[in-house]
């Protein structure tokens, strides 16, 4: 089988993302490779589990493991503290009785890595866990770097750990189920990572946009393998976000504020974070970091994808008020990742309310 | 003031642990010491709060730290995901809102650190937390090893995370407040610390008995510094519990199947683990690793204290099959820290049904 490994260096944490078509097959085989493993709990959303739940058990049972499921109804909106408490009533009524040899399966888009990621490092004060991301926004974002979490009402991602996966099995072939709306959140994030690292992989988005669309395998792998490895890559120098990898959250701070005021769910993810970029970019503009150019440039990209770059009657107050809850702010500050050329980008602390609400106006017009 | 300190060291999580008498005063300027913290939220159980609160969030403000307090009903009972949820809920109405410079004390018993620190562990991914044990169990017990945990209808802390303190205040005025069964739970841990590292231990406390009751101070910091220090010991040789520091579930095994069947709440913590411990020492006689006498001698330091060392009526099956949902099995073995001679225990894979069973039955005649 075709296939490509990165190799997420963490030490003693670190792991192998695997990305091919029809590699769900594997998965078994992979899990029975690591040491003492008897078991695997699968930890599915439902829409997911029913597309490819059976698949992954007989993968798992034919490599001699125990197998069962855990499922939880799609959907951010599901991503709270009742459902992973549903989660752990599921996980231990599993039979055989789970033990620290028990290794967790996440199966499904981002919300599944983080909600299975979150069960795993809490059950028995951490088990292992494999990620099987089956969204490309859970391929290129959620597969590197162990953040999981649950939403909380005054804000996203405010309750999570960090517990890094024992190892990521990608199959391209499940993005063929994958909505049209769901391919451009995931893209979007692929926007990002030209933004932050390689302005190169706009080009590669834009020019190879049909195949992707189309879901051509190797197409798919490509655009996968080089999106993990520019975070694999930053993962690894900053594995706990003091330094560098927070410029992954370009686009996050405005983009989580935009979908919060608007209701989980209302947006996707990703659609937040290219708004987010865009209003990244009118600060960095109004601050002299870079010409309105980059913006029209990154602007381009996400409409060829069919990603909006305005949010008409956005509830600017709204977004603030949410924004000031960020949990990367420090000293009440709201600290901004923008961009400082194409394809860099620099940490400011140094941000006015009075230059975050211009920006917010303009993406509001 | 006279205090103690000992060292936990972990290298970059090595904190200390200030034992005194009336140093509850001093938290304010052992907070504001810790780097960039502006904010304190304390966490505590209602009945503590009562008794301690204002003195706590008086001397934060007087540090010049913002400082409020989210409060949950008393009682193991309580310990649970769904207190856990509404613990957030709290936190994150504070004002000014939570950011990750803000820092949680754990104030109350061995429930209110358990909680708080987990919820430091979650909150933004890892909060600084700092930990006011207020009774002798959470003192000797879980003011070192940065275990955090809620309880699940499976099984105790089949919840949790890892997470170190900060520091650690332990002020011994607040044990003059501490019932009667809640102190002879504490003892009962420390009657465990004799058993696994120290036997001279058993005799201070026969005959400290008297001034520990009356809430004599220099006795009760040199009782909780001698139990800090030995676990302080086991914990920096193994922060994770890959080894040694499985010495300390001594008594816990059996301990939690029996606190388990009769429902939390109905025997302490403590109550629990006397029963554990005279389980697994009869257990060892069985395999011929220690004698009878040495089970005689723990027996008769627990009675000394008021602790029961039988149950009449113990629904021994049911014990059995929560034992086997123990998180520290593998491979579907029950895992037993036993003793092998006065003041040492090794751990022991190799225990049978009938083993387990037979010492089971010993105690509820």
């Amino acid at each position: 089988m075709n296939f490509q490994t990165v190799h997420v260096a963490l030490g003693p944490r670190s792991y192998d993302v695997r990305i091919g078509a029809g590699i769900l097959a594997e998965l078994g085989h992979f899990v029975a490779s690591l040491k003492r493993v008897r078991q695997a709990v699968v930890i599915g959303d439902r829409t997911v589990f029913e597309l490819y739940g059976q698949r992954v058990l007989d993968s798992l049972r034919k490599a001699d493991l125990a197998a069962s499921a855990v499922t939880f109804p799609a959907g951010e909106e599901h991503k709270t503290m009742a459902t992973l408490s549903d989660l752990f009533d599921g996980l231990f009524s599993a039979q055989p009785a789970v033990d620290r040899d028990t290794v967790i399966v996440a199966l499904g888009g981002g919300v599944a890595g983080d909600m299975a990621g979150l069960l795993a490092a809490l059950a028995l004060r951490g088990l292992r866990w494999i990620q099987c991301p089956t969204s490309l926004l859970a391929d290129v974002d959620a597969s590197v770097g162990g953040k999981t979490a649950v939403d909380h009402p005054a804000g996203k991602n405010l309750i999570g750990a960090f517990h890094q996966p024992n190892g990521v099995l990608i199959d391209v072939n499940t993005l063929k189920t994958l909505p049209e709306i769901e391919r451009q959140s995931g893209l979007a994030e692929c926007i990002k990572h030209a933004a932050i690292r390689d302005d190169s992989l706009l080009e590669f988005i834009e020019t190879r946009a049909k195949e992707i669309a189309d879901g051509q395998p190797d197409t798919l792998i490509e655009l996968v393998t080089r999106n993990v490895a520019i975070k694999a890559k930053i993962v690894s120098a900053d594995e706990k976000e003091s330094g560098e990898r927070a410029h992954l959250n370009f686009g996050h701070t405005a983009g989580h504020g935009i979908e919060a005021s608007l209701g989980y769910g209302e947006l996707t993810h990703g659609q937040a974070v290219a708004l987010g970029m865009v209003v990244a970019c009118r600060i960095a503009e109004e601050k002299n970091l870079v010409a309105p150019a980059w913006r029209h440039r990154l602007e381009l990209a996400m409409r060829s994808v069919g990603l909006a770059t305005r949010r008409e009657g956005l509830d600017t107050d709204a977004v603030w008020n949410i924004m000031q809850h960020d949990k990367k702010n420090r000293d009440g500050k709201v600290r901004f990742v923008l961009p400082t050329a194409p394809g860099e980008v620099g940490i400011f602390d140094d941000i006015t309310e009075t230059q975050v609400r211009h920006a917010l106006a303009h993406l509001a017009e």
